[in-house]
């Protein structure tokens, strides 16, 4: 005998949020349900929202941050110190450095990190394009600010020893203690490079 | 200066997620990234069974459940068994009820339960529904599976005094030890009932 359950309507919602990162089944039934139920929440917003952003986001080809039909933010601010270019891994990292208030260069997002083990190498990185624009404005300072975790660090590496020959400033951002942090919570590893970058 | 921020289709995807419940603004940011950046991913299909389950699902003007243009699947279910109603509060309490295949009777949704501090009174509920439903056929059992908490056990005793002079027969599922649960993990309350409720 078929239990009740519910609609088809609903069960192929919750089926697509179940797909989302970090919904999981009964989270996705939880929000599901509070659509249907909470009218005004109003689910065509969500799905026109949804929509929108397929058609119009984009990755800039030059920069790899995200674009829309205005254009790249990045690449189009004119203001910004153009002899400083930030390395990071993925198009995502821009936002916090621009939270942060304290970078005003440009940036190139690699789209990843080296990952022999995942079958990720140079040529799956937006590592290429990056030498072109090092190539192109040599007196570039390029800043590579990667994860301090060892993919991180063999990226960095990698790429530090690609742009030697070009004869342009490369520089990495420090390790260390995170702010507010007591040397008690501080992990092996965060200590000797705290101590290896000491000024 | 203004920061580079992600572009405005992202950050009203963003604002539109944010909304769902269990949904901070870090996981918007994360799934509507992350919905971005797997184009396999495919927004449109979540898109589409958001305006699919907006726009068929409704409630059973008979026992409160879902519906679909099919209909009410436990109004139409004639293979259950009639003679037995069960109230719950919330038309998702269904569900747990009917995976637990224990129950094959008929179903009443209430809509909530009795929080006069919230201002929801029994005009707010499905309860004249519920009188109707067992005026009209008097030989029904009607089984109050409510919460065990304040308001659930007042919502249970005013819909049994309601009740009381159709002469059916009313009964209130078991409160007492969860499965599994040992007596050292039970609260006083829990114990009390599972006490009185000895067999």
């Amino acid at each position: 005998m078929a239990s009740i359950d519910f609609p088809q309507a609903v069960i192929e919602l919750v089926s697509a949020l179940k797909k989302l990162p970090g919904v999981g089944p009964r989270s996705a039934e939880r929000i599901a349900v509070w659509m249907i139920q909470h009218k005004k929440a109003n689910p065509a917003i969500l799905a026109e929202a949804l929509e929108k952003a397929e058609a119009q986001v984009g990755s800039c080809p030059s920069c790899g941050f995200f674009i829309d039909d205005a254009g790249c933010s990045v690449c189009q601010a004119s203001h910004r110190d153009q002899s400083l270019l930030c390395v990071v891994e993925q198009a995502t990292d821009v936002i916090p450095m621009e939270r942060s208030g304290v970078f005003e260069g440009m940036y190139h997002c690699l789209g990843g990190k080296l990952a022999p083990l995942d079958n990720i190498t140079p040529d799956d990185l937006r590592i290429s394009s990056l030498l072109q624009r090092v190539q192109a404005s040599p007196d570039t300072e390029v800043i590579l600010a990667l994860s301090a975790d060892v993919e991180g660090e063999a990226t960095a590496n990698y790429i530090d020893e690609l742009l030697s020959p070009l004869d342009c400033k490369v520089t990495r951002i420090a390790h260390g203690l995170p702010a507010g942090g007591g040397l008690e919570n501080a992990d092996q590893l965060t200590l000797m490079r705290a101590l290896q970058g000491r000024r």
